[in-house]
């Protein structure tokens, strides 16, 4: 292969999640075939990106501003707080439209296989942040997982005695989900807490 | 989702090949969260990229010199010239090690379907190297396709009458390959040109 700023692009281009050395090649030659239309517009936006994206002081989403547009926004339920692992989950929920409350986000989650302790992870800011009062609600929205279920748990205990009330996600089948292809512990999950029609 | 410069960088990257809107945003956030690692470098290889890589103005090869490092290495066969649709392919047959002559990159292949035309490949080049003359052996590499091989064969035309000798590579069973998954067509191929052991 020729030219090492081509084989720099490439190695770079491979250690985005989804590309391999395959389709790393792939990507690098499709830039370099839309010179206009794409290698330079995505220039510009990743030298912007790299300049002007900062994590949000107070919630930790990543955003141009400090605080975020959600923090910042006046329109939002400043007493609700919901509190998720990354700023990838941050944007599922944003994506749904159903939460108009502010967030919280973790940086990750406990993990004693990975050494991760409380301490690694944003908690400190979130008991500060119910400390300083004003909050209600704060919802947990840590994954269904083993660590995510210890971190929702450990912040539950965190927070006992501050008086704002704390829920969970529901679990259950999911929409347009079938039974037959669901796991047992989702499903038992379900039964349990099934509701009144 | 917040920040329009993040929403820009999703939907740039988006547009590469194996990224969906999906992994764009995943790919988005892998690099957010490694800035100088990963971020600030890919901003300055893809600037790099842009500024310097442009097409070999001799046999059409992406370079940051012109004629590319393959045109000018002097320890390479000037005699041979292999015939690519694109660099992807020029890149395959360079990995392979097994070619140390030149290239010629026709940048697509002849498709009626798609309204390509002679005139939109890099065809008259390849004439014109051929009538300058020092060629010894034209090897046309184009793709087992119909496309590919009808772009074959047109090459095959224009250079008729010029002394040169034009190969293409061989249809067979692939390295590796297990009979009973192989196609109709290419079993054919491997039988006829059966070699004596």
């Amino acid at each position: 292969m020729s030219g090492s700023e081509i084989e720099q692009l490439i190695q770079l281009l491979a250690k985005l999640p989804g590309l391999g050395p395959r389709s790393a090649r792939r990507a690098a030659l499709h830039l370099l075939k839309r010179r206009e239309t794409l290698l330079e517009p995505l220039a510009r936006a990743i030298a912007a990106a790299a300049e002007k994206v900062r994590a949000c002081s107070v919630c930790g989403n990543l955003d141009t501003r400090d605080p975020c547009l959600i923090c910042a926004d006046p329109r939002r339920d400043g007493e609700a707080i919901c509190v998720v692992e990354g700023v990838a989950d941050l944007w599922a929920i944003e994506r749904t439209g159903a939460f108009r409350g502010r967030y919280h986000v973790l940086g990750g989650v406990l993990s004693a296989l990975d050494g991760v302790g409380p301490e690694d992870l944003h908690i400190a800011g979130l008991v500060k942040r119910v400390a300083e009062g004003g909050i209600r609600e704060v919802i947990i929205a840590t994954g269904a997982t083993v660590d995510g279920q210890t971190t929702a748990h450990y912040i539950t205990d965190r927070l006992q005695n501050t008086g704002v009330s704390i829920s969970r996600l529901a679990h259950g089948v999911p929409v347009g989900g079938e039974l037959d292809y669901l796991d047992d512990g989702t499903l038992t999950a379900a039964l349990k807490a099934r509701r009144p029609f």
